[in-house]
């Protein structure tokens, strides 16, 4: 059987996460769905992460097998067109090799978060950002982010109902930047590890926002961290700002990387 | 009873335009609705661009004549209070003079129109842009836009039910911009006028399309811009892709510009 990698973008709101569940509308279920129109039979597709209810992609991975040979622009199209009116939509598609596994081969995930900052409501950007109403101080936020960088017990910025075996993991990258929009300022974050906790990227910016918001001094940061308690985390953030961005391969599927 | 200008940010898409109509959902019968809350009697703003039903803005501007002394603050605050739910936001307010107007002082106004050129569905940008699935050559429509650019009977840009006396305008600019997205490329046109004629943007917009996409020449937006013929005209374009982006006055009344 042919098998197909998918790059997938999705807005999370309509949706209870992505992992299939029988009595809930998921991303994963809308696309197995779709694929069943194609070959009826059960479809099972693997993705490279398992994002929250209200979660959004701008790029998940996840590979379907196909009994058929699809051309893989045919087969985008033809899901795409299934799958409306829901907002999933595949960008890209590709065959990859039998034993390319869009979760077990990928090497590194990329999370966006977006955090809105401004007084009045959010119109065209409702439901794509954390809207905050009071200015955050970037710099301190970057020197409470350091803290996170490397590998560590991560205990404080995970759920208590993560699955994980081990809450031991290795932050590679975690950017604070700046970015001045239509709407007013965001904090984008740009956050890179091979694999993450459940909830780690919320707890995360949550607790960096407090650290911005003049309520922990940076510092806190690396206490909490050290604390290895679930009960030293700042707040969890709301899902809608966080964006699974990109996945990394050693065998890129698609040719735009 | 002292003035105040407002600058609105809002989502065309749940409104029948700007403009109050009796049966219909509309922006500035939302505000008006809005500041009877505040003073409870009948309310009649004035705004500089009477937008079309679907079409966005990200900075229109109106004025509102007020019995209290309201600190600007506060009154921008108490109007996104009640605006709440509708995607209408007051974005700044300032007390202006008595004799300042938002729609007769304003000096020019700028849209900006946003397509974005990709095969698969958008979802984050579903509604605030206009997909066109080929991709469009920016170069030839700039060489199109060429010809619309100075003082010119724009007939053939404007709708037959176009209420303005004369349909002489000037066109200050039209800039077509390549702009990279997360959601793939996209296509900016800045368009500046002291003023424009009913779907002038859109008619621009539309015809402007067929050149990126090979149907027309450039030199035929020449053409039809001489014939002075509605009929001329290129298909009109959706509105959803079109925000009124910045009003212009000689005193300006907002700190921010």
């Amino acid at each position: 059987m042919p098998r197909y990698a998918l790059k997938i973008e999705y807005h999370g709101a309509p949706f209870a996460g992505w992992q299939r569940q029988n009595d809930q509308k998921t991303v994963q279920g809308a696309i197995e769905d779709a694929l069943a129109r194609l070959e009826p039979r059960a479809h099972t597709i693997a993705a490279a992460g398992r994002t929250d209810a209200g979660v959004h992609a701008l790029a998940q991975v996840a590979h379907c097998d196909m009994e058929r040979d699809w051309d893989p622009f045919r087969l985008s199209e033809a899901l795409n067109y299934h799958l409306k009116p829901a907002p999933v939509a595949i960008v890209d598609c590709a065959q990859v090799a039998a034993d390319w596994h869009a979760r077990f081969s990928a090497l590194q995930r990329r999370y966006l978060f977006r955090i809105l900052m401004r007084r009045a409501p959010a119109t065209h950007q409702s439901g794509l950002v954390w809207q905050v109403k009071q200015d955050l101080d970037v710099a301190a936020m970057r020197e409470g982010a350091a803290h996170l960088i490397g590998r560590h017990d991560f205990t404080t910025f995970r759920s208590t109902i993560c699955q994980a075996e081990s809450p031991t993991k290795t932050l590679d990258h975690l950017e604070v930047r700046s970015v001045e929009t239509p709407a007013g300022p965001e904090i984008h974050f740009d956050v890179r590890a091979r694999s993450f906790l459940h909830n780690q990227v919320r707890s995360f910016v949550g607790t960096l926002e407090r650290v911005g918001a003049g309520s922990w001094h940076p510092d806190q940061v690396g206490v909490a961290l050290q604390a290895r308690d679930r009960a030293a985390c700042g707040p969890v953030c709301p899902p809608q700002g966080l964006y699974l961005a990109h996945v990394d391969y050693n065998i890129a599927p698609f040719e735009s990387a």
